[in-house]
């Protein structure tokens, strides 16, 4: 029997008897649990101090985190100990997420908004839409790729941009490496950013890609806040469009000029966070115990 | 060689030559062109006068509409005269903003637009997504169809609802007639109308539909204003939410208490609207224009 820890009933509950598992409560903001945990479920959003608990638990070899990324596990969980992430538990809400903020600003939703606050109708002119824009898509992993099968019936075009240059799939001909994304940046509309946070993201997105890119044209930051420069993004506002759920600083302090920039739209890093992460979350522990009982290799390891 | 008028110079020069058809331009507010005019292409959004303008042209047999409903144009035209609208036109446009709509009211757009304005960083939560959802979309014609298309990836399930029950398609089991709605109704999440405005449809979303449909359901509505009474939405506004891209009356006037009611959102009749429409509509033009020119029968005949 493997002893597995989740960190509140609810999602022992939920994920229910699973043969060769002893399931236990574990949170780290309380004292561990009499029985050898092997496997350490760590809790949702759990800042790094309450997954380092782990460093004092010498019987457990794997920490199954709830979240796509490990920045926060990877500095505190010993060498030896291994990680998993939730690589697709989120697609499909931030996936919807970004379709709904590129969409909400094409098709001019703020400006709606404000003109509802007004109780005011406003004209009809043509406006921009979705179709026939030219998109681009930097990162092109499980997130990336949820939202390149959602944008597809769009009658868009799509470009995706990777770390590195690969062969295509069914949805796009190739992926770009990263070393080609300011030679793309020019001929396209629509800039997706789902990077996620490392070194070679930070700041990615500066004032000389943003320069680059046409007027008019969008850039959407679902990954991490960092890879656009905040700074930068304030000297291109008004020729350039923004839709960000995730922001540097984050939170966004209420006195930003940011919030109040024309053309900017504002999610508060709500990407991955609706009711869709559960029954996923669920499945995917499911899956992953069944693994552990049986001593196949863990789904989602993360390279060490 | 068959006379075609267009309503200005640049529908016509955007069209360009083609063999068969001499072009000239008919702006019906000022005089009719010399020419004897056979095919007459109505001003987009032109009010019934000026269409009628070809009950006093007698070599007029076709007249071709910009709009995919033809409601404007039925009473003024003479019953010899054939009538063709822009079916399929607009759907790329109108199905992004019902996409665009249903993630905005989902994903809580409405609430983040309003803390923005207030440089409000909103706390996390579990909020309502689109994954999961089970859409019923009400109207299953060309619109209709490109709605479907598009929310398909999303991960919903999708009931399509016709005038009358017929098979499926690849994107639904079966197509459910409109006499089915009550009963369908209670079983989902998400209400979508793109039906035209008829005498059938009009008031079809009345109390005792909205009634049946469960606590936090969405009505969307991009198809006419008049399918939902706005008096019986007013009477649900809190329990279930609306976005609506079309309203009775319409334009909303500025002091419509709709205008302020929690979980609405509006948006000024701008399905269509967009940029995504001339090259489109010039390209029905040109296939059109040719098959009236190699005497084929026109497309998109609206029955009379």
């Amino acid at each position: 029997m493997v002893t597995v820890s989740f960190p509140d009933r609810t999602w022992r509950d939920d994920v229910g008897p699973i043969e060769g598992i002893t399931p236990v409560v574990w949170d780290p903001q309380a004292s561990p649990p009499g029985e050898d945990v092997e496997v350490f479920v760590a809790p949702y959003m759990a800042p790094s101090d309450q997954i380092a608990v782990v460093a004092d638990a010498p019987t457990v070899r794997l920490v199954q985190l709830l979240s796509a990324g490990a920045d926060v596990a990877l500095p505190v969980v010993p060498q030896d100990v291994a990680i998993a992430n939730a690589k697709g538990v989120h697609d499909a809400a931030t996936a919807e997420l970004t379709v709904g903020l590129v969409l909400a600003s094409q098709r001019g939703f703020d400006e709606f908004a404000r003109a509802q606050a007004k109780g005011e109708w406003l004209p009809r002119h043509f406006r921009r839409g979705l179709a026939d824009h030219r998109v681009l898509l930097l990162g092109y992993g499980s997130v990336g790729r949820a939202i390149a099968e959602r944008l597809a019936p769009f009658e868009v075009s799509l470009t995706a941009v990777a770390s590195r240059a690969r062969d295509g799939d069914d949805l796009v001909d190739r992926v770009h490496g990263i070393d080609e994304l300011a030679e793309l940046v020019p001929e396209h509309d629509i800039l997706l950013s789902v990077l996620p946070g490392t070194d070679a993201t930070a700041g990615i997105l500066d004032d000389a890609l943003l320069a680059a890119m046409p007027d008019g044209a969008l850039v959407c930051n679902v990954g991490r806040g960092n890879a656009l420069v905040t700074e930068d993004a304030l000297r291109h506002t008004g020729r350039l469009r923004f839709a960000l759920d995730v922001t540097d600083p984050e939170p966004l302090p209420s006195d930003h000029p940011l919030w109040s920039e024309p053309g900017v739209i504002i999610s508060p890093h709500t990407g991955g966070v609706t009711e869709a992460f559960r029954p996923r979350m669920v499945a995917l522990l499911r899956e992953q115990l069944r693994r552990v009982a049986a001593g196949d290799e863990p789904l989602n390891l993360v390279a060490r």
